[in-house]
């Protein structure tokens, strides 16, 4: 446990050179274990395990163009990231590890306490390499607080879902190093400091206000919160996107996918856009491997995922979008206002730029509630870095929104995670900005 | 409004007069509009539209079997199932419609106000032929109580969902011929009847407990209702289940399905067992078009839908399965215990048989709380009856049950019925003769 935030980081700087870690760049046909598929073209690794990048053309009524190919990531299994709580002297504390990821631009993050795959956890009785991992499979000794399949990046990985976790335990757990204790404050402080706590880590913790109890948040949002739209209105709302488009996909070769190139450092859009495939030599000394190779996808630029929020009848709301990217898994998510890499439409006229990213780029300072940039998931994402924010519109914003768009309160929102299949990664990680620790929003941290 | 339910059947036979149907079974390669595609060999409509018969190879670690291959209708059109309420007296009335579909064992059933697909609906601007459409379809003046994306037969459709919606009014609206206002407690009574109230029907009014309010069923069962597991034990139980299994499918061309004969007048399987593909011609004098002619699939037998149920603590429990069907669009889904044809498994040894479906069997009739033939959708299924069952085991069943299995309140059943992706249609319509109109299970009518 730590007393002051700075002691963590003496711990967590510690950790860093407790470790020695290197990546390196390499050219895709020489990463070690990892093929061209003759036939296919697709990048796969020998064993046929792990993930391989394939094609895949997107057909759909519900984005800037109708249809397109695209490289992206196949990894059917399903992983747990989750998240151990204990109480000490009734304070709750969540145990989080000090964890390298290649694509994580520092390297070092805080993950959650165990990120294990299915060949992982499926072992276990033979005894696991993932320390912990016991608390999360059955039998289980502690309580599970939340406990939802949730999905991740659709622009990047076809239909990948995780199984977001968090158990609460009154047993005693030892502490192995690389490993601490947190509270929810210390983990919100944290978490406004840019690339620290890294993705697997705030989409557990989207499920953190699910602790407090059997409360659906959404049920009883109390006399002095009254949302613009009930939780029926918000489910319609949602019904009626998810009836209303098509989104119809079909897996390709690699070698198919039009208007991208092949080059022998990276798989690239003719235009530099979008993302990069690259491939990465990593050693390292503290994971269960001491080196490998892998390919991973490198976004063309820094991203953008902001709520727009304002205050409707005094009660703080956020303007949630339904949104459908090449792999989700249901047409459409719920998903921040904006979510996008800016950059990818500097020559796009103004209306076949997203929706509102202007209002969130040309907000004052003064309307950022939340600024902060975190990085995606350093596994499969090299330098993968969006900029968090929560802007707040002024009262003028207009009330009345396109169809794609609905008003909801952040504790509205908070009752869909705890549900798979509605709240796509992007709007759970901003939520868990806003959520935990502090009480920056109104309602947002209300249990 | 019928004041005695003799009155309702007076007008229901009258309503049979008024229209003259004729159904007759035909070859399958003598289907107006239909053929079998020269290199596929599925059975498809010339216009493209409608539906379409196709093979279907699955493979998974979750069933008797772990491959097998099989024909399925493919329709990945959502339709809209709506049933419009209004207050007469502060008694809420649902609006029904007796229809004729060509698969009804007796023709005409009561189904919803609106049976829409796709086609009709967005072309409603244009005026439709789908009376009272127009309240289901945005701008709507009536209240949304109920809308979500439900699943249908597993076993016989592929991914195929409907938007399931009850939308309350305070318009006037003028009654058409063939439609009619009932009370829950006049349907709660027509549930009882055999082949009455259409499957569509069924799954709408699985939703009419949210009529009530904002409530979460499941959100505070009350200090009396003390269910045996907390809602969040229940959605860990059931992520475990969709993380645990696989479910693998691929669509084939129907003349490759292995083990199935095309004969002139029925696609069989080789030993007579699962379901035929028929093909009908149909007359009928009050539908949009007065002939067509459609296959259809045909099961082979009369089936079985039953839930197990027993009081744990006092509280009337039902035991869900976690459920895995050819066409179940994510891995599993909560069935009743029981859910079979029980002679597809006429010669199969006891561990080979479903689980439960014995105890079921050979109940005594005094456990039978529910005991009711319903049929399944008239416009794709011929013939296709179950009888629904709820079966009272006594206090010695064993607490403990499978993995795959778990015990809830119908009223926790039912707050997983709000959202789509969970509750199969066997469930939500078992749970409909049980929650609407009478109160004859604990808990289950607690609104």
């Amino acid at each position: 446990m730590f007393r002051e935030i700075s002691e963590f980081h003496e711990w967590f700087a510690e950790r860093g050179r407790a470790n020695a870690y290197e990546v390196t760049r390499t050219k895709l046909d020489e990463l070690d274990g990892w093929h061209f598929d003759d036939e296919t073209g697709n990048l796969v690794h020998r064993s046929g395990k792990f993930f391989s990048i394939e094609g895949l053309e997107i057909s759909t009524d519900h984005r800037e163009v109708e249809s397109w190919t695209q490289p992206i990531i196949l990894q059917p299994e399903i992983g747990i990231l989750g998240i151990l709580v204990t109480k000490f002297d009734g304070v709750p504390h969540c145990l989080m590890q000090a964890k390298m990821e290649p694509g994580n631009i520092n390297l070092l993050q805080l993950s959650p306490t165990v990120q294990a795959t299915r060949s992982n956890y499926t072992r276990v009785h033979q005894g696991s390499a993932v320390p912990y991992l016991e608390h999360f499979v059955a039998p289980r000794s502690g309580k599970v607080v939340f406990d939802a399949l949730q999905s991740e990046q659709g622009s990047w990985f076809l239909h990948k879902r995780n199984r977001n976790m968090i158990v609460e335990t009154t047993a005693d757990v030892p502490v192995l190093d690389d490993f601490c204790w947190l509270t929810f404050d210390q983990l919100g402080a944290l978490l406004r400091e840019d690339n620290l706590i890294n993705m697997d880590s705030r989409t557990v913790l989207s499920g953190l206000p699910f602790l407090a109890g059997e409360d659906e948040p959404t049920a009883d949002p109390g006399p002095d919160a009254a949302p613009e739209h009930s939780f029926e209105q918000l489910l319609s709302w949602f019904t009626e996107a998810r009836s209303r488009y098509r989104l119809d996909r079909r897996t390709m070769p690699l070698r198919q996918v039009r208007g991208w190139l092949r080059e022998p450092d990276r798989i690239r859009h003719e235009q530099r856009r979008y993302f990069n495939v690259v491939g990465l030599d990593v050693r390292a000394s503290n994971r269960e491997v001491t080196g490998w190779s892998q390919p991973m996808i490198a976004p063309s630029d820094r991203g953008v995922i902001a709520f727009l929020g304002r205050r409707i009848h005094g009660v703080f709301h956020v303007l949630v979008q339904a949104r459908t990217e090449a792999g989700t898994s249901d047409v459409v998510e719920m998903s921040p206002t904006v979510n996008c890499i800016p950059s990818n439409y500097r020559d796009a006229p103004a209306d076949k730029r997203p929706r509102y990213l202007d209002q969130v780029l040309m907000a004052p300072s003064s309307a950022l509630l939340l600024d902060v940039v975190h990085s995606e998931e350093g596994g499969r994402f090299y330098h993968a870095e969006n900029r968090y924010l929560v802007v707040e519109a002024d009262e003028s914003f207009p009330h009345q929104v396109p169809d794609d768009f609905t008003w909801m309160t952040p504790q509205q929102l908070m009752g869909f995670v705890r549900h798979g299949n509605y709240v796509n990664v992007a709007a759970r990680c901003l939520l868990t900005c806003m959520n935990v620790g502090r009480r920056a929003f109104d309602g947002a941290g209300r249990r």
